[in-house]
Order: C-alpha cells, then sequence, then structure tokens
C-alpha cells in the first residue's frame, strides 16, 4: 500500500490552508512578511474575486505595470533596469507576435513558434523574481486617482477555471494594449473574414486554405463551389495584405501546382482594395508593386465592400464575389478599452500622450504603440500604426523609466521634481514590404515628399530578410527563422493539416 | 475600369457549367474521356450527394483503395508500385502522425509538424497522378459485393461546405483505419480527459499546460485551486502513459523550474495504473524504469478510476484525486466503424484476417494494423496493437499487390488464379520505451519468456533516438526533429501558448 500512502500525502498538500507563500527564491521566513503585503486572497472562491498586488512600500522596488505584450511593450519590458523596478505584464497572450513575418506563416514559408516569442524570454526577470509577474488577463479599467489597473483572467472553461477580477496597484503604469482591425461597420466581417494580427489568425488561414483544397478535390463537388473554394479574396492593399497576397501566390506557383495536381487550376488570388494598394509607398515602388502582384497572377479589383455574407461578398455595386478564404486587412483603430478609458485623448480616439508619451491629466501614465498618439495641443501628428514607430517608443519610454527609477522618483507620486529629460522624436526609417518570392520594396524616404533610395527586386529582398532576421529578438527565433527559410528553399512548404 | 474587366471575367470563370475536366496532366481531350468514366457529379448540390469513382475498365490501371492514414496504411502506400496501380487514400487526416514521438511534442521537446508526415510526401503519386487521389473523408461503409466504398467528407461548417456522401468502387480495399482509445464505460473521459493518439491532441495538452501554469500565478487564485491546476494526472502505465510522464517531469525540472519560478513548488505528476506499469517489459527494466519515474517526481499510484468529474477524477475505493491536466492513455479497442462492418471479426471485435491479412469472405478486401487480427481459425494470436506491427504489415501487403498486379490480378475479382505467395509472419524486434531525460528501456525479448539483451541507461537512450530518427519517413522531418532536439538542449522547450 506504498502506493496508496503517497496519494494520501497528495491529498493533504491539496487541502492546506491557503496564505502558503509562493514565493520560493528568497528564504520562508521572509517571504511569509513580503507576499502577505502583495497578496490579500479571498478565501471564498466567488465569481468576483478582488485580490491582486497591493501598494508597493517605501523599502520596496516601485513595480511598473505594462498592459500588453506586442512592440511597444515588450520593448520596454526588454529595456527595464530590473535592479530598479519590479516588472508586472498583463496580457491575454504571454509571447510577443513578430508581425511583420506573420504573413509568411499563413502558408507555411516559416513556422508559427518561429514569430511568437515568448515575454519570459524577453524579460527574464518577469519569470524568475519575487516581485515580478506575468499575468494572463485583460485590463479592464484603470483608476488613475487610486493607482490601481482592473483586471480579468482569460481561462477556458470549466475544466480550469470560471474567470475572475483582481486589481494590481501601479508606480507606474504603461498603457500599451494596441489597437483592433477596422471593420467600417461592414455586417459579416467579424464571422466570416480572418484578421492576420495573431498567431491563431495565420494558424486558421493556414488550416482552411489546406481544407478547401483537398475538399475541392472530392468527388461530388461542383465546378462552381471548386471555384469558390479556392477563390482566396485578400480585403486591403498596405503592406499586410500586399505581403499575404504575394506570400499565397508563391504557395500556389511553388506547392499548390506540386502537391494539388488536381486542382492547380482553380486556385487564385484577388486582392480588393478601396483606393490604391501601399499608398504610403513612392509611386515608382508601388507601380513595380502592382506590375510584379499581377505578373504572379493575383487579381487586383478596385472595390468597395458593402456586405460579408457566409460564402461571398457584396461589392458597393452590386457585384457578387464568392470566396472559400476572405481575409481581412484594412488597418487598425482603437479597441474597445481604449474607447472607454476615461483619459484625454488624441485624434482619431487614440489614447492622447504629451512630448514624453506622459498622459499629462493621470500622473505616472504612460502610452506607447498603436494605442496612442500625440495630444492635439502638441501641435504634433499621430504617427502610424507600425511595428517600427512603436518599437521606438518602447525602447525610449524604457530608458526615461531606467534615469526617474535612478534618480528615486520610481515610486507612486514621487517624479515631481525630477527632470523631465528629452522628448520623444521619432524619425523613420523606411519602409518595407515583400511581394511574393525574392521580391521586396523598400522606400527609405522619411515621408511622402521626400527624397530617398528606393529598391525593388533581389537586392531588396535579401536586406528585407536580413533586416528583419537580426530584428527577431532571441536567438533561438533568429536561428528557427533561417532554418524555415533553408528548407523552405529546399523541401517546399508543409502541408499537414494539423 | 481594367480592374472591373479582371473582376468580370472572374465571375464568368466561375458560373461554367460543371463536368468541366479536372485533369491537367494529360491533354485536355484526353481528360474529358477518362474524367467522365470517373465522375459522375451531380449539378444539385443536395444535402446527400451520391457521386465518387465508378469502377475502373480493363484497359485503365486498377485501383487501390486504403482507409487509413496511420503507420499501416503509409507504409502500405509508400511501397505500392504506381506503374501498376492508381492509389486513393481515404481519411480524415492528411499526414501520418510518427507516434512514438508524440508525447516528446506536447511539452515541446519536439514540434508538432515534426511528427506529422503529409501523405502527399509518403506517396508523391497521389498528389500528381491523374487516377490517384486524397480524400479528406470518413469511410462509413463497405459493399465488399459490389467492389465499394461509402464515405462522408470531413467539413468545417457554413463558411466551406455541409459534409456529403460520395461512393468509390475500388478492384483492391485495404482497411486500415486503426483503432479507438479505450475508455471502458467510465463516465467523464471522453468529457475530460484528453487522449494522446492525434497532433491536436499533443497541441491540446501543451495549451492546458501553459494555460495552467499562468493561471496558478494570477492573483485571487487560492493553495487548492493552484495545486490543482499544476496537478498533472496520467491513467494508464503503459509505454505511451510512461512516456508522457517522463515528458512532462523532465519539463518539470528544466524548463518550469527556471521559468515560472514562482509556482514551481506547486507542480506534480502522478501516474495511475491498475496493475504494474510497463507490464509487457522485462522485470529488471520495468524496476528500473520504476526508480527512475519516482526519482524524477513521478508520483506512482496504483488505483482503478471509476468517475472522471470536471476537476476531480474519482478512484474504485472512494478517494477524490483533483487535476488540472488528464491524460488517458489506457489502450486501444475497435473503432465503432469496426464494430459495424459485415465482416468475419478475430477475438476482441477486430476485422478477422487469414495468413496473407486477407479477409476471407470478401474478394480483394484486406485489413491491416491495429483494426485487424488472426482469426481464431488461422490458429495465430492477435497481434499487439504497435507501430511496428501495423508498419510490417504494411509493408508485407505492398508487396503482396505488387506480386499481384505483376501478375495480372489487379482488376477486382480476378486474384483467382494468381499464386498466394508466403504467409505475413510477425518477428518482434524488441520494445522501447524512453522514462525522461537521457533514459530509455529497451527490451530486445521476443515475447515475455524469451531471453535478449535488455538495457536501460543513457545507452539505450542514444540507441531510440537514433532508432527512430532514421524511421521518420520524409528527410525534411529527420532534419526538424534533429534540430528541435538540438534547439531544446540548447535553449530549452519554447513555451508561447498559441
Amino acid at each position: 500500500m506504498a502506493w496508496f500512502r503517497t496519494l494520501m500525502q497528495l491529498s493533504t498538500i491539496a487541502k492546506q490552508p491557503p496564505f502558503k507563500p509562493n514565493n520560493t527564491v528568497i528564504s520562508p521566513h521572509l517571504a511569509l512578511i513580503s507576499s502577505i503585503s502583495h497578496f490579500s486572497t479571498q478565501s471564498q472562491p466567488e465569481v468576483t474575486r478582488h485580490a491582486g498586488l497591493g501598494p508597493t512600500k517605501a523599502d520596496e522596488k516601485p513595480r511598473v505595470v505594462v498592459v500588453g505584450s506586442g512592440w511597444a511593450g515588450c520593448r520596454l519590458m526588454k529595456g527595464i533596469d530590473t535592479s530598479l523596478y519590479d516588472v508586472v505584464c498583463v496580457s491575454p497572450r504571454n509571447h510577443m507576435v513578430f508581425t511583420p513575418l506573420l504573413a509568411s506563416t499563413c502558408v507555411g514559408t516559416l513556422e508559427f513558434r518561429s514569430v511568437a516569442e515568448p515575454i519570459g524570454r524577453i524579460q527574464p526577470a518577469i519569470s524568475r523574481e519575487p516581485g515580478s509577474y506575468f499575468f494572463l488577463a485583460n485590463c479592464n479599467g484603470v483608476d488613475a486617482d487610486d493607482h490601481v489597473v482592473h483586471c480579468q483572467t482569460v481561462t477556458d472553461g470549466e475544466d480550469t477555471l470560471d474567470p475572475w477580477n483582481f486589481k494590481i496597484s501601479y508606480d507606474k503604469l504603461v498603457i500599451a494594449a494596441g489597437a483592433e482591425p477596422l471593420t467600417f461597420g461592414i455586417k459579416g466581417v467579424n464571422e466570416h473574414a480572418i484578421f492576420l494580427r495573431e498567431v491563431y489568425h495565420a494558424q486558421e488561414i493556414r488550416r482552411k486554405l489546406l481544407l478547401n483544397l483537398m475538399l475541392s478535390d472530392v468527388p461530388g463537388v461542383t465546378e462552381e463551389e471548386k471555384s469558390r473554394l479556392l477563390h482566396c479574396v485578400v480585403v486591403g492593399g498596405g503592406p499586410t495584405g500586399v505581403e499575404f497576397s504575394g506570400e499565397l501566390s508563391d504557395f500556389i506557383i511553388r506547392d499548390v501546382h506540386q502537391r494539388y495536381a488536381h486542382v492547380k487550376n482553380y486556385i487564385h488570388v484577388t486582392l480588393i482594395e478601396a483606393n490604391e494598394i501601399l499608398s504610403s509607398f513612392d509611386d515608382r515602388l508601388r507601380q513595380y508593386a502592382t506590375k510584379q502582384l499581377v505578373k504572379s497572377g493575383v487579381r487586383l479589383v478596385r472595390g468597395i465592400v458593402k456586405d460579408v455574407q457566409p460564402q461571398k461578398i457584396i461589392l458597393s455595386d452590386g457585384t457578387a464575389v464568392p470566396y472559400g478564404l476572405l481575409v481581412w486587412s484594412t488597418g487598425v483603430g482603437p479597441s474597445p478599452f481604449v474607447k472607454n478609458l476615461e483619459l484625454p485623448k488624441a485624434p482619431g480616439g487614440r489614447i492622447g500622450v504629451d512630448e514624453w508619451l506622459r498622459v499629462p491629466s493621470a500622473q505616472d501614465v504612460f502610452s506607447v504603440g498603436d494605442c496612442s498618439g500625440f495630444l492635439e495641443s502638441t501641435g504634433k501628428p499621430v504617427l502610424p500604426a507600425l511595428a517600427q514607430v512603436a518599437e521606438r517608443q518602447g525602447k525610449y519610454l524604457a530608458s526615461q523609466l531606467n534615469r526617474i527609477g535612478k534618480a528615486g522618483g520610481g515610486h507612486a507620486n514621487t517624479t515631481k521634481d525630477i527632470e523631465v529629460g528629452e522628448q520623444f522624436v521619432y524619425k523613420h526609417l523606411g519602409s518595407m514590404a515583400t511581394i511574393g518570392r525574392y521580391k521586396a520594396l523598400v522606400d527609405l524616404r522619411q515621408n511622402k515628399e521626400g527624397k530617398g533610395l528606393s529598391m525593388a527586386g533581389f537586392v531588396s529582398w535579401f536586406i528585407w530578410r536580413s533586416a528583419y532576421l537580426t530584428r527577431v529578438l532571441s536567438w533561438r527565433n533568429r536561428f528557427y527563422v533561417a532554418i524555415n527559410w533553408a528548407t523552405t528553399f529546399v523541401f517546399g512548404r508543409d502541408i499537414s493539416r494539423i
């Protein structure tokens, strides 16, 4: 019965009273003291539990709370000096998505994990330091007067736990919650189209594409259904839409023709854009992109989508376009969370910040990335929703916070007498977009009217790939991206539908 | 309006009448003739459509229909001479799962795609030859008199298509549909436990494990909930259960302790088995395995599960065991498809076959792998449900079919005068199981009473890894398995929850 004794021990452990310290790095005695000041766990697990991290004490490290785990938030966390601050990240996603390479994962040029970087790898203190945490949760409110954020956990139903609420006190708050895809109120977009912002979007696209390729080969399918199933429609001609169309046509030419020989003549890509594709790029580059896309089989359609139905979209002139796969990438706008925040707003509904990326009316609150924009009073334009902007802002704010922390202003309401430092100035380093196999556009002009080198073709493709490769944050993922590219080149893309 | 002309062309294509040939490898004229003989597509898409592949003609290549895409079916397809036969595979899964390595993917030692081999890579004729196909469908009946199988497509709801029925005529039919996990009628197993047979099972386990690790660190969770969330229970002490427990404890020691420092003392693995673990292995090896598992922190519990509830299981003596993750691997039994087939059965309910793996009462029907067993009349025992057996049977049957095809017996009802050839004889090459980091058991005895080398420890771990590496079918996946092992060794496992 030695087996059962073990199990009994087990049940005993499970029944120990709450309030046991969970800090294991420092000695049990110290842990108990510090953990009680941090956690005030309720003993009755109700639907709404209000527990969380209380305010830090003067002799403790100040706490930076980062809401979001995109480019801005992650770059900030990477740069934060963890000897000065404890870092707490709140996000429904435990990794950062390397968005510029996401389109490549939809067809298997790259693998999903190669473009996802766990936050614990970006800022190791979060998984090791006793006062730093990652919380899988959505932030649903900010109480700027009390220096508290309200959060709700993200769970997966009865087999785990029901979601519950908790609060976190902050010394500094960085809102980097990102933006949401724009649907312009068009009916059916959320139900039938797939966005291209998260890894699960790319997974859904890949699964659906492979499903449609297989279904169109099964006996009993009509010619009409076959054409529909294999019609991939992309709405939105910005860099994401163009890159995805390019990857898709590359997949068709290189892989579908070999491995789905029965249906290869039925598959087509249509890119629908209301205005011009790649409108932010130089005219010459835009023409080059158009020519290359058409050459690789992408149909460019100028049109406005009016309605999205299960198997077809309706354009504003009444044309019905049947589709098997519909990808929506028409830019981003403020999320409901940002809209509901009672903070000053910039033009376009983003959180308004001053030249130092501070939210003026709320002490110790900052905002970076796609969710924020310069206030009208700064006289500066709202910056575009680009990874480049977010990354630069995250880096800038990390060094600002480090400077403040070193000067002794890390704790809540203690920054008053500290110098404000240099303003954030954005210098555009150029735009890049790939348009399929060994072709990319690099626009190095600083603005639409400016001058600068504009390249296209193999050389720019090479620059593009290398530039991104060195920006993938960890060595592990740099290595996997290189390996993925090499195997795609040698063996073709993987078509297992898993 | 050049944009719109393109779109109009598109709509025209979509409206072309059915019956357009989809064979593109041969000339359009020939394609039309052959495709009309193959396809008899109905023009009204109804819920039940009966179309499909009609009988082959005497001057066409005979058709082998393979139901299933596991070890047996895939090994057979790989071995089939496609100059003699057209191959049609029917399966709800377009890839083969390299099952011996599946447990490693649950914790990220290997990636999911490294253990999935697309069928088109196993038998390239399926994606290229005009008469060979892969159909994403379930087989739901066999009409042995008419040489026809009934199938239903696997689809994904309204945005693709509703499922429909179709028929395929065969010259030779190979049933390799595999088996289903045994639940012994215990309530709640299907709802709350996760099996470990498909890639999506491994994906679910990985997602849940990472979710629980994160949830248990969120403020508001009680000590009791934390212990439950991080209690991983494995039911079944066969090779799969033992290997998974080993991988899990390895993940805990190597990765959780580093990256989830706050909760590392709460995570535990319990392996529940009614009898002895690894009962088919040599006594000495079994003792070694027990010692190693206990040493790496796995709790071995002898018990019988009576009831599975959302957050706890009840053992037959009334003990309640709370769990956060429940993996069920108690062996396999016949699937409903096999049970419903009106064919002779072997002891245990499998499809009964003779010494040549033929189903005696049904002309041109064969069965291999976990779904088949020797008929009682053969005097041979039903072979264990092992990859090794399935692989050997697939290989044997491929050469049998090739021999028959060469002798002119490929078409339906033409094998009568052809010599039966050698019987299938199974020679057990030994059993292997890993038990965590750098430890594996290799039992080379041919049966429980036999003698043979039994190894344990690092040497056998190395042999095990190499043996499997060379069996992964494609070079692409061999390469990826090696790369995955190397990066896991250098960087640790990936913890992005995607």
